[in-house]
């Protein structure tokens, strides 16, 4: 898994600060999270082929979610994508762009699925061979969810040193990814331990954000090997970071904490903070393994 | 009158190729001409104070000419507008607007104002004392206009040389300014030719994006100072402007020649030409007085 940050600052995008958009490369797919106005543009600058995403996940209707997604339709409309796009975002997503579609005489030449949301418990929203995708309902203004995202255990993977000691027919190599013992021509036995390893680990990614501090969380995202928890206060503003329903460094901090995460990133800075470094001096002392979000930072997870 | 260009490419906006808007100054007003994604960031680029845009002209509705509009009704509440803001465009732009502030839940703290057009014959469309402003009915894909924007002759202007030498009371001078003779204490008689000046000349500036060729605008744009004509194509690519009814670089020069504008200026570019200075090539031959629109670029008139 590899976790790209395309922006991570809040309300209003700056030259040099974008909204929140992030894409996370898992196996064959490219998801892109959230899609804050001129996302386009950072997916260029992060050299990110625009045919790779086919799915994108929206956590809220708030505009520096999700006011670029309705150009990247377009865009990806102009550039002659042929590929199906399926959307994911609450309920009022597909009415916003299919008006701009409609009212703007453009459809897609692609096919565009959207996948409302609007349950208030977790979902499982994607599934294939090598991942589920569920939502973590998050509790801020407007009906907002983060999304977990979670390898499935692959196949034991065959020991090619181990292996190239017999004549094994191709069938039987699927039988050893499988776990199981096979039997030669000659009649030799072999045990599966021998000839493999253990799969390679499962990884887990949650994205969180935007949320007030929320525990009910926590037995969704425990033990992630990476949380991206927004931190739009300090301390100094916890009051208004209530009042919003945003959360602060040392909130995220604490949450990271206690669903025992092995990293956590911080974003969705306001843009109040001229030094970011704060937003670390005040949640390392409650979780020593975080990490600063910039646009244009790539996290390998 | 001063237009500032922030983005004169068409289409997809790129890192350093933004899609249409730019800002009209004419006396105390700031007027913001489309607004393709990105726009409140070229804005602050630009150094143009948010505060003194009032009104918002939206030629159509296709992403590349309004797309950054609702980020930026969401910024001007966010940095706590409370001065009105009015928006002019084809029918259908309150409803997207409308729709997104509601399911975003959050409504701007300030007044919000639609002129929703829809006729297809030019129509004044703002007036005050010291400017008109009228659409010119376009020739696209959707429904699109142009607009005039034309200063109304001022008063005359009092030659500070000749009134110092007499003593003429402040109601007198109001008179002068109307046109008025005026007749001194003593008996003095004093010609208005004598005290006065010529008004400033009255400037128009004409905005004509997204158009095919269409002679019918000419007695809208006749002699105006600055004629702003898309111009997406060049001459090998003429069939596919009259297919995606845009225009050439020749076809928009034409057009300058026959209204007898006295300044022509190219913008709108299909980005599959890196080398702009072709788009002068053709139209210099048809109309001397071209020159091309970049970003950022800003036309004295």
């Amino acid at each position: 898994m590899r976790l790209n940050i395309l922006g991570c600052h809040s309300a209003t995008p700056l030259e040099n600060a974008h909204t929140t958009s992030q894409v996370l490369e898992v196996r064959d797919h490219l998801f892109l999270i959230d899609c804050g106005e001129g996302t386009q543009t950072e997916l260029r600058k992060n050299k990110i082929k625009f045919s790779r995403i086919k799915h994108v996940f929206i956590s809220h209707l708030h505009g520096d979610h999700f006011y670029g997604l309705v150009g990247l339709i377009s865009t990806f409309r102009l550039l002659g994508r042929e590929a199906d796009l399926h959307i994911y975002g609450p309920k009022g997503i597909k009415e916003i762009i299919t008006l701009q579609l409609k009212l703007a005489n453009s459809w897609t030449n692609y096919d565009l699925f959207f996948h409302e949301l609007e349950q208030k418990d977790s979902e499982l929203i994607f599934e294939d061979d090598s991942l589920k995708i569920r939502t973590i309902p998050l509790d801020h203004r407007v009906y907002t969810n983060g999304f977990l995202f979670e390898e499935k255990m692959g196949l034991r993977r065959l020991d090619k040193d181990k292996i190239g000691a017999y004549d094994i027919p191709h069938y039987e190599l699927q039988n050893l990814k499988r776990g199981k013992d096979i039997v030669l021509e000659d009649g030799t036995h072999l045990s599966n331990q021998s000839l493999t390893l253990d799969p390679h680990p499962i990884k887990r990614f949650a994205y969180c954000s935007d949320t007030a501090y929320n525990e009910s969380i926590i037995p969704l995202i425990q033990e992630v090997d990476l949380l991206y928890h927004e931190a739009t206060f300090l301390e100094d503003h916890q009051n208004l970071a209530a009042k919003t329903k945003h959360s602060t460094a040392s909130q995220a901090a604490k949450i990271a904490q206690l669903a025992k995460v092995k990293r956590l990133v911080l974003g969705h800075y306001s843009s109040r903070y001229r030094d970011k470094s704060d937003f670390l001096k005040e949640s390392l002392p409650i979780f020593e393994s975080v990490e600063l979000a910039s646009d244009g930072k790539i996290f390998d997870i």
